[in-house]
């Protein structure tokens, strides 16, 4: 017999649907010792949450969010709701003793993240954020290859996250815009993902210097008005890693052409990764040595000898895609609440990129180095 | 309310595995006006049904497949067996009024696939093969391309399907190289594929050349001897179309470094497009005229203005993966048993693909340009 | 003291032009053991040829390239004319007892060339013709890896030079389109460069079968009237090798946006190669193993050890450019002048490039196979 | 008549050589109204400049480099040293009267650079320094769409030029290594190239914040003894441009797998470029608007439609090497020699350079962002 474990998602949008992707899938994907189950979707009304739980297959809804946290049989709680309503949603999840599995970014900013892993610690309960392009079973390679040395030891970071979906200014002013719903504009957003990977692959960051910078000052409301952006469109960050790398980070929201940006730079005293997640069941890897005249990047693709990947597929190149990430990571999630795995992003550590990015805008002010801490 | 149409798949094995997991998710992805049900799963005996059913998710297990024609719920039958049972199978599910989804090839010979055909019209069914690589939006994107004319009249074709699956010579002999089993070698297997995107995009194929080779004659049996192996391990052939353009086709199961070697280049009087499905996420269109100083191959990411994409993504660049390709695939099947849709391959279509697949085998042994055609 | 070897080049146009620039390089480059002198340019009229030898720095001009002949100080005759007047001139040198450095293809058919050949060995003198992309330091790192066993025996060959000079129906008639002056169309212009690649590297092709094709089949003359082209835009071909290996070559002047598009892949048994003209620095190496999750193809960027490379740059990955190829094949020249060294191409090589061309046409009209021959 | 302008070079190295070559191709190259003359060759002593002249093709040859300053006859003197002496011999140049083309970086620092570049615009002589990567036609091309509007105003600029010939921590202690003979370490080796890059394309940079990294401490000498390195290995930057832009600029001589690795990618608010030098025949272009489902970055091959590239080939695609871009630079110095064209860049341009580079070394030991200025 399989165990199964309910869901109780909130959000039924574009993240939410991936959320309900992976869950269906993921028995068939790796076999199913625990079955998440679809069971109850929150939207903000119950028109609105019946309608998206047909289409995603969540066996209940309600139009109050609360109710997920009161149902007793709800093992977990899904957040997939913009950033402004992370906090008072897991608090509560974490306060009716459910696993909490919370959308990125975190939080809005460190203060609010560190009372989140706190709480989320103190209750004991499973806590896991969704920093999905980490579930690649090439990242987690080039974890491997890292971690054993296979670069030696790291000296060098060099990672974006840019998008162009802003780019266009006739773009209205939406709830990013805002910092009261938003906090930070694209660091947040897209630039929590290349900190979350640096920090997941060359360990944490220490002190980084920034510059931030607003594109498109204004964009239209609904009822054809202006509104003042609040926040950053790019941004650019020199950064220190405690094992004594440095680094640069930089994420945009407005750099024409650019649809999943995320790519990374990586070299050691004797190797060198390169990544980009547009072309994501790619690894590029450069091995030092005494290869007379076959010096190169080797490109890897994505293979069965890769974490995870065998359960898609058994054949190389055979690539995956970006709703498979998010199966992986469900994966990931029922490991930690059947046998105690640790997560690969917990609050803990998703507090620490809240902190990076707080240390960003810091600096900007600033114009200083600064430390990523708890203030 | 939603409509289910109960399916009823044969072989539980790794493609087995790629129709449950789009059984899984079509619903979700696609928004489920009809859906998979996983009804019944055969495999050549009740253990192994048993256990496959359960990793896979259907309801029902047997250990003989005549129990899928038997059951009078089950509306399609989703044949995922080695290439020899494809015949029996399919005609036993035609004969009980069952439509058909059978993977491909679809059969031994153009001999098999014309009497397959051939009843499934009689008996009035949906008859559709698993040619996957189509249901690719870029692949829809390309075909809406050169439809309207964007490449001009198509002059040229050239495209492979070479994998290096069979390369190591300590692959031992398997059903793939028994011709009773298998028929040809790399051509039914992976050939296939590029013939059926040469004909899905530029129409058919009127007369080949070809040459075939065996490059590794023997391997070795499971008790050690070595037998013969009675196909082919690469192919290529000279294609004339009917519409006119000339290509060239290639397969093998034997070319170090290719893990899903397929794609292609067509050349129109006006433009270009070139695809490689190891980079599936990506299609290069090159336009001529007067850009001075500005002309060159435009790489497009998968989008939400390609047909189908939006359904996963929203966004571009957010690539599918080798799975999500039947997760389309089931889309087509979905909509030809609802809404009476041409399937984009048949069971017609299908023995067309056989026949230019008989025709590269007698031109290899007459040395001769052949007319694929029924005989 | 340098030795100097006098130069006598036969037209001045693009490709005397590059001709002059290898000469005039070549002694800085290579380090001048033998200077070659740009000693007496020839074309059409004197006029012409005066300002011709101005602009690429020839001490003489002369309006009959017979003058060349007649000099006796004159040590190399350098032919850079159309196809058709190749034979006449080749001849002429060889009977003045002159060394001949022709530019490709040798002859309008395997007939010429076979006579040239022939007269050319038996005067003695150095013969040498033009197939300039085999001078690329990776193309000789290419063999040296085929030759010493690195792919293992080689069983594939796929090749192809497609250019889209011609893709323009209003590209007005030229003597390329002229039988009387070219022979054959692109398979000559560029099909002779690729079929010379593949044998270059797999030895002998013993056996063709090929399907030509003009695509555009009129073009206007200078005073507005359309003419007939006369032979193949495009052309493919499958080859057998006398080594074993199979192959496809094929050739187009109308492949829109191919600006170079001379590439290759080469599969062995054990490792395969694949090269891009346009993309001139890199080859792609894949080699089987036991790497595990380490398979790929390694990009080498051209590197001091590789053949000849260092004498232009002691650093990797500053890379050649075309011209650079003629300095290079100029290097071959003076050493087979000086010391006796085999060209890379000489004219009995040269004429085993035509009776493959030969053959295309022959196996075009016959539908069959054809092997290159002497007839 | 042509006329000849008379060259001294000082130096016969690596870039002596390159110089060499591109004094004896540029009149066949670029047709010869002016003429550079091989005149004279300095080297540490006359052995090694009488061999040097005679490889490189020099008609005379000295020992004490001023006897170039002395000859009344040069008309441009040549540095190819190492830094520490440019100054000096500059000095002495312009002080002579002759024109001066100077090698990168101008100097060990930006008031040695400010001197020499007061020194020459007193004199009134031609003064120009070899950052010959901007000689590339694509970089020509790029800065004419920047500056006409193709990309609208730019919003980012991120460069890097990263290569590993000192990752090997046995490559000895060499002049690079010694802040007295060298200056900065990679920033003024690399770092200038890339610098030299943004501000061309951008316009001057206002402000930078920089960090600083020594990654091998210790190199060996030819006794066998270890001494430390006195400047960085690598170094990080974040840019303000004048007009708006930010940047991130970056370079290293340790990055393993980097040969030739200038890169860099802009974006402006309606357009991108990306390029890297180690293709550098391409450049990739992305342009916004309304092409349904054909967005995406082109692939310009170079071309003859591309700045100075017709004096090359009159055909798309066949590519440019590195030596190339030096036979476009001396036209540069030619044009500006002969007909007062402004040098790409002149000593005043260069020590702008110089002065970012110190202002990121300032920046680094402070923690502080530094405008980079006269000081």
């Amino acid at each position: 017999m399989h165990k199964t474990v309910k869901i109780g998602l909130i959000g039924g949008g574009y993240i939410g649907k991936t959320h309900a992707i992976a869950y269906r899938s993921h028995p068939v994907v790796f076999g199913g010792r625990v079955i998440p189950e679809l069971y109850m979707l929150a939207e903000r009304d119950l028109a609105i949450a019946s309608e998206r739980a047909q289409a995603l297959g969540f066996a209940r809804a309600t139009g109050n969010w609360r109710d997920v946290m009161a149902d007793p049989d709800i093992d977990i709680v899904a957040i997939a709701t913009p950033n402004a309503q992370h906090k008072e949603m897991a608090l509560a999840a974490i306060a009716a003793g459910k696993h909490v599995y919370c959308e990125k970014p975190l939080a809005l900013n460190a203060d609010e993240a560190r009372e989140m892993a706190t709480a989320a610690q103190t209750a004991g309960v499973v806590n896991m954020v969704g920093y999905n392009y980490l579930a690649n079973p090439l990242i987690a390679q080039a974890k491997i290859m890292i971690d054993r040395g296979d670069l030696g030891e790291i000296i060098h970071f060099r990672g974006r996250h840019n998008e162009d979906y802003m780019a266009d200014p006739a773009v209205p002013f939406g709830w990013r815009c805002d910092r009261t719903l938003s906090g930070t504009g694209t660091l947040g957003d897209m630039g929590s993902h290349i900190i979350c990977m640096a920090m997941h692959l060359l360990g944490d960051i220490t002190s980084v210097t920034a510059d931030l910078q607003t594109v498109i000052p204004q964009r239209k409301m609904a009822d054809g008005t202006l509104r003042a952006v609040e926040n950053e469109d790019q941004a650019h960050c020199l950064a220190r890693f405690h094992r004594g790398a440095i680094g640069i980070l930089e994420t945009s929201r407005v750099a024409q052409g650019r649809k999943l940006g995320l790519a990374f730079e990586i070299v050691g005293r004797t190797g060198s990764l390169v990544f980009d997640q547009e072309r994501m069941n790619e690894l590029k890897f450069y091995r030092s040595g005494n290869q007379e005249g076959e010096q190169g990047f080797k490109t890897l693709l994505v293979a069965p000898e890769h974490p995870d990947f065998v359960n898609f597929c058994p054949a190389a190149g055979h690539g995956l895609g970006y709703n498979d990430l998010k199966i992986i990571e469900v994966d990931k999630l029922l490991a930690a609440v059947e046998a105690g795995a640790l997560p690969p992003v917990d609050f803990e550590q998703a507090c620490k990129i809240e902190q990076v990015i707080d240390a960003c805008v810091r600096s900007a002010e600033t114009g200083k180095w600064v430390a990523p801490a708890d203030m």
